[in-house]
C-alpha cells in the first residue's frame, strides 16, 4: 500500500510511530515558520505539521499545495499542543519528513465541508465532489450497511439470494416498461422489469421456499418529485406461509435494521385495518409518531342550521394540542393551505377551547357554547388546543383533513426525523374502481389473494372484498407491501375474469405462470421493500436523492454524464427498429 | 407456519413428537395395506407412512395422490423398521393422522429427479420444474452462499457496496452496448452498462478508497455458447495501491471463498508473465493443473532436410506422459483434431520414446535416433511417453499447440473438475494491433496503466508496452481481471493519442472522467470477476447455464416465457423512436 494507515486511525496511543499518510488537503495555514496541513480521507482527517526551521524546502512545498491536491505524507506521530478533543485524531499531529504530490487539483466549485457553500445544481454537476462530503458520503455508507444487514437476516432465516433477468419480456404493465430492442432478435424487443414479481413466484413453484433479492427495477414514467426510473426493492417470497408468518418475519427484519444500523430499539409494530387507518387517519399510510385522530362529528354539528355541514356527508374534526392562542392570520394561512389546488378543501372551521375553559368558534352564530362543548367533549380537547373541522364527500375530506392533520403535526415539531414509528396496515381491498376505463384493477396486483371468506362477494360486491394484503408505513411513508398470492389457477382465473381479462388475453399475459400453478404451486405469499425510501429515512433524509450515489435529476437524466444521449441514424438502423414500423 | 418443521430436519432424536410437514409427492408406493409416501421440499425427504387398518380414508387419500402434489400432513415420528442410513431422515418416518391436499399437480413432463429422462429443451422449457431438482437449486444455493462470502470479506476489508446506475450514457465501445429509448425525453436513448468502470473510477475520485458491487452487466453481441447478453460482475476498486496490494486483496478474496464455500485449502496463487504464459502454454489463461509446458525445439530439429521444420518459425514440442502405446489410430484422430478448422494445423509428428528407451518417429527418414534422442531430452520424456510436434508461425504454432495440450490433458484424465489450480498472469502487454482498423486498440480498456519503465516505449515501440494489467485464471478459465488505472490527465490524453482518438474525441466520450481527474484524482487499481463463471467453476460445471435461475438460449431469449416480445405500432410510435430515423 502506498500508505501505512489512514488518516482516521492515530491516537495517542501511536506516539514515536512511523507513518505514511494518503489524502486530499483539507486546508492548510501558516503560523510563522509553521505550517499546518489537514489530510482527509474516508476514514477522517489528521494533521501534519511542516517547520522551515526543519526542513525549508519540504515547507515549501507544503505552502504550495492547494485545496483538494492528493499527498503522501510521512512522518512521525507526535502529541499535539492544542489538542482538539472532538476529533478523533485531535490529540496527535504528525510531523513530516517527507512530501510526495501524488495529484494536483483545481480549485473546486464549492467547499468539500459538511456545510457546503455549493448550491444544489452545482453539487449535482460535481457529484464526484459531492461525494467527498462526510453527509453525504456517510449515506452510501449507511446504505451499504443497512444491505449487509438486510443479507444477514435473511441468510439467517435460509432464505436464498436468487438473480432473476433484468431483460425481460413484457408484461400488461407494459405501459410503464422500459423496451430494450434486441440486436439478436430484429424487431423485437426485450423489457426491464418493474419488479421480479413473476420470477419470485416461479421460484416458489420450484420448491425454493424462501427467496430474496436487494434488486434493481424500472419503470419509464413520469418522474415525480423524489422518484427515480430505475430503483431497488428487497424482494423476498415465502412459502408454506400465512399473513402473519410474513408480517412475523419481516417486522423482524425492520426492527433487526434499527437495531443493528440505528441502534435503536423499535418497539413491535402496530397493526391497523385499511378501513381504520382510512377512518382514524384518512390515509393507508398515516404517521403514527403521533395521534391526532380524526373524529367523526356529523352528530355533533348536523341539524344547527349550518348548511356546509348539514350538506356534507362527514364532518371530520381534529383537535390541535396548544394551539388554541393561534392568531387570526395564522388561521388564514391554515385556511388558505386547505384552500390549495392540490388539497381543493372549500374552508376550515376551527374552535378555540380556551384557558378558562371557554369555547370560541368560528361558526359561533350557528351554535352554542354548549353544543360546541359536544365538540370538545367528543374531540377530547383540553383548555388551550384548537379544534379545527372540515366537510365534505367522505374520501375526499378524508385526505384533505390528513393533510391537515400532517401540517399540524409539522407545526407542532411532532414529526422529527429522528423518532421512529412504524405500523402494519392489514385488509386492504382486493380492488379498486377506476373512473376513466370504468372497471375494477387489482389494487396490489392480480396475484393478490382475496380473503377467503370474502370470496362470495366477488360476484355481489366487489369493492368490498378485502384482500390477504398488507403494507409496512415507517413515519407515514410506505416502506413496503405484498401479500399472500393466489396459488390455485382457478381462483387465478376467477381473478383475471373479475379484473376485466378474456381467458384468451390471460392466457397470453400470464399463461407461463399459470401453465406453472398447473405443476404443484405451493401456497406462497411475499413482500418487497422500497430500498431506497428505507435508506433515506434511516439516514434521516427528505429526499431519496442523496442516499444514491449517481442519481437522476427530475427529467431522469444522469445528474453528472448527462444521458440520456443521442445515437446516429446509423446505430438505430443497425438495431432494425425501422422493420417493425 | 403451515407447518412445525422442514422435510430434512428430522431424527431419531424427535421420535414421538407430533408434527406437520409440508411439501411435494417425490414418490409413492403401497405395501399390502400400507402406503409410504416421500414428501420432498428445499431441504429434504422424509418418509410418510399411511395404514390401511388404522385408518381408511385417509390411506385412500394417501394413494389418490400422483407425484408433485403438494400436501401438508401431521403425525407422529416414528422409528423406522427397515432404516436407509443414506439418507439424514432415514431412520424415522412419520405415522399420519392428517392430511390436507394443498395443491394437485399435471404428471410432470421429465422425472424430478437427480439423475431425469428430461431432455435439455424439456428441462429448459419447464425450467421451474428442473429447478425443483436437487442439482441444479444446489446450485443457486451455491452461488447464494458465495455471494455472501465476497460480501463478508470485503466489508472485513472496509469496502462499501455502491450500486452505479444501469441506465447509463452510451459508451464508445457503443456498439455492443444496449440501447433503451427514453420516453421523458424523446428521441434520446439510455445505455445499459457493460460495465460500471467509469463510475468506480469515479467513486475513487470521490474518496470512497474501497468499493465493490456484485452488478448485472450487458453485451449486446453475438451470443456464443455459454455467453448470457446479461452477466454478473463482482467488480472492485481500490485507491492509494499498487498492483502488489491488489493481487493480495483479491487472491486473499479467491482463497476465502474456497475455504469457505468449498472447504478447499487453496494454495498461495503463482504469478507467471504474460510472455511466459505464451511461451509456455501458448495462451493466456493456460490449464496449470498439469504441467506439460510447450518446450522450443527448433535448436534440436532444424537443418535435417525436413522442410516443414526448416521453413517453420517455431517448432514446438509436449511431452505426454505414458502415451507411447498409442495406436495408429488414436494417433491419426490426435492429428485430425489438430487439422480441425477451429485449430487449423497442417499436421502433427511424434515420437515414441519406447519402453526400452528406444525412440521411433513418424520421421524417422529425416531424423536418426541419436537426434531423436535430444529430442527427448530437451523435452525431458521419460520410457513410455509420447513425443508431440507442431511447427509454423509463433502465434499460430503457440495456438495449436495449446489446444493440443488441453486435449492430452483431457484424455490423460488431469483435468479433474472437483481439483482446482489457480493463478495470476501478470504484465500484459497494453496494446494491441488490430489488423482490420490498422491502429492499435488498449487491450484491456484505455485507463490501463503502462508500466512506468516502458512509457517511454509508447512511441517507438507501442506492442512492446507492458501494462500494470492482471487476470486470475483458474483451471484454464479466466474469472477476473484488473488493471492499476491511468489517474493523471495528462498521461490518459497521451493513451487516447497513441489509440488514435483525436482531442475532441477523446473529451466527447470521456470528457466527464477527464474532467473529474483534474480534481485530485487518487492513484487506483482494481479487478472484476465473472461471478457467473466462478460459480460454474465452483459448482463443478462446463457451463455457466446451470448457474443461473433463469438462463437466456444461445439466441438470447428466456428459457421459458420466450423473451424478447414484440411490441405494437402503437407503443412503438409513443416511444418517438421514429422521430430519430
Amino acid at each position: 500500500m502506498l500508505r501505512t494507515t489512514t488518516c482516521g486511525a492515530l491516537s495517542i496511543n501511536n506516539l514515536g510511530e512511523t507513518v505514511i499518510l494518503c489524502g486530499w488537503v483539507q486546508k492548510s495555514r501558516d503560523l510563522g515558520g509553521m505550517t499546518f496541513i489537514d489530510i482527509r480521507d474516508r476514514y477522517g482527517i489528521t494533521q501534519l505539521v511542516f517547520n522551515m526551521d526543519d526542513n525549508t524546502e519540504l515547507c515549501q512545498t507544503a505552502r504550495s499545495l492547494g485545496r483538494e491536491f492528493v499527498i503522501k505524507a510521512s512522518g512521525t506521530v507526535v502529541e499535539r499542543s492544542n489538542k482538539n478533543l472532538k476529533m478523533p485524531t485531535g490529540e496527535i499531529e504528525i510531523k513530516i519528513t517527507g512530501l510526495e504530490i501524488l495529484n494536483s487539483s483545481k480549485i473546486p466549485p464549492f467547499m468539500i465541508d459538511d456545510e457546503t457553500d455549493g448550491g444544489d445544481d452545482l453539487r449535482m454537476k460535481y457529484r464526484y465532489l459531492d461525494l467527498r462530503r462526510n453527509p453525504v458520503r456517510n449515506n452510501m455508507v449507511l446504505r451499504h450497511r443497512m444491505a449487509q444487514s438486510v443479507r444477514r437476516y435473511l441468510d439467517g432465516l435460509d432464505f436464498i439470494e436468487v438473480e432473476t433477468p433484468v431483460l425481460i419480456k413484457s408484461t400488461p404493465e407494459g405501459a410503464r416498461d422500459f423496451v430494450v430492442p434486441s440486436r439478436m432478435n430484429a424487431g423485437e424487443f426485450y423489457a426491464l422489469p418493474q419488479s421480479p414479481q413473476t420470477f419470485k413466484q416461479l421460484l416458489m413453484v420450484s420448491g425454493f421456499d424462501r427467496y430474496f433479492q436487494i434488486v434493481k427495477c424500472f419503470r419509464d414514467e413520469d418522474l415525480r418529485a423524489d422518484r427515480q426510473p430505475e430503483f431497488t426493492q428487497i424482494d423476498c417470497e415465502m412459502s408454506f406461509v400465512e399473513q402473519e408468518d410474513i408480517l412475523n418475519t419481516f417486522e423482524g427484519l425492520i426492527r433487526t435494521l434499527f437495531k443493528e444500523v440505528k441502534h435503536f430499539d423499535l418497539p413491535e409494530v402496530p397493526r391497523m385495518q385499511y378501513a381504520d387507518a382510512m377512518r382514524w387517519y384518512g390515509s393507508d399510510k398515516p404517521d403514527t409518531r403521533f395521534e391526532m385522530r380524526f373524529t367523526e362529528l356529523n352528530e355533533q354539528v348536523k341539524g344547527h342550521n349550518f348548511p356546509v355541514f348539514d350538506q356534507a356527508e362527514l364532518i371530520l374534526g381534529i383537535s390541535a394540542k396548544g394551539c388554541a392562542h393561534y392568531t387570526r392570520k395564522q388561521m388564514d394561512e391554515l385556511t388558505d393551505f386547505v384552500k390549495r389546488p392540490q388539497i381543493g378543501a372549500t374552508g376550515l372551521i376551527y374552535a378555540r377551547h380556551q384557558e378558562d375553559g371557554s369555547i370560541k368558534s368560528s361558526v359561533d352564530k350557528f351554535y352554542s357554547e354548549d353544543v360546541l362543548k359536544t365538540w370538545a367533549e367528543a374531540l377530547g380537547s383540553q383548555p388551550g388546543d384548537l379544534l379545527l373541522l372540515m366537510a365534505g364527500t367522505t374520501d375526499k375530506v378524508r385526505k384533505q383533513m390528513s393533510e391537515l392533520r400532517l401540517e399540524m403535526g409539522t407545526r407542532l415539531g411532532l414529526r422529527k426525523k429522528d423518532v421512529f414509528s412504524a405500523l402494519w396496515v392489514l385488509d386492504f381491498p382486493l380492488l379498486e374502481w377506476d373512473e376513466e376505463t370504468e372497471r375494477y384493477h387489482a389494487m396490489h396486483h392480480p396475484f393478490t389473494s382475496p380473503k377467503p371468506e370474502d370470496i362470495a362477494l366477488l360476484d355481489t360486491d366487489p369493492g368490498a372484498v378485502r384482500a390477504n394484503a398488507y403494507d409496512m408505513v415507517v413515519n407515514g411513508t410506505e416502506i413496503g407491501g405484498g401479500s399472500i398470492r393466489i396459488h390455485d389457477r382457478s381462483l387465478q382465473a376467477l381473478m383475471f375474469k373479475h379484473l376485466g381479462f378474456s381467458t384468451e388475453e390471460a392466457q397470453k399475459q400470464f399463461g407461463f405462470l399459470m401453465d406453472a400453478f398447473e405443476f404443484g404451486a405451493p401456497p406462497h405469499g411475499g413482500i418487497a421493500f422500497g430500498f431506497d425510501r428505507l435508506c433515506s429515512i434511516f439516514a434521516e433524509l427528505d429526499s431519496i436523492r442523496d442516499v444514491i450515489a449517481f442519481p437522476k435529476n427530475n427529467s431522469g437524466r444522469d445528474v453528472m454524464i448527462d444521458s440520456p444521449s443521442t445515437i446516429d441514424d446509423k446505430q438505430l438502423k443497425e438495431l432494425k427498429i425501422a422493420s417493425t414500423l
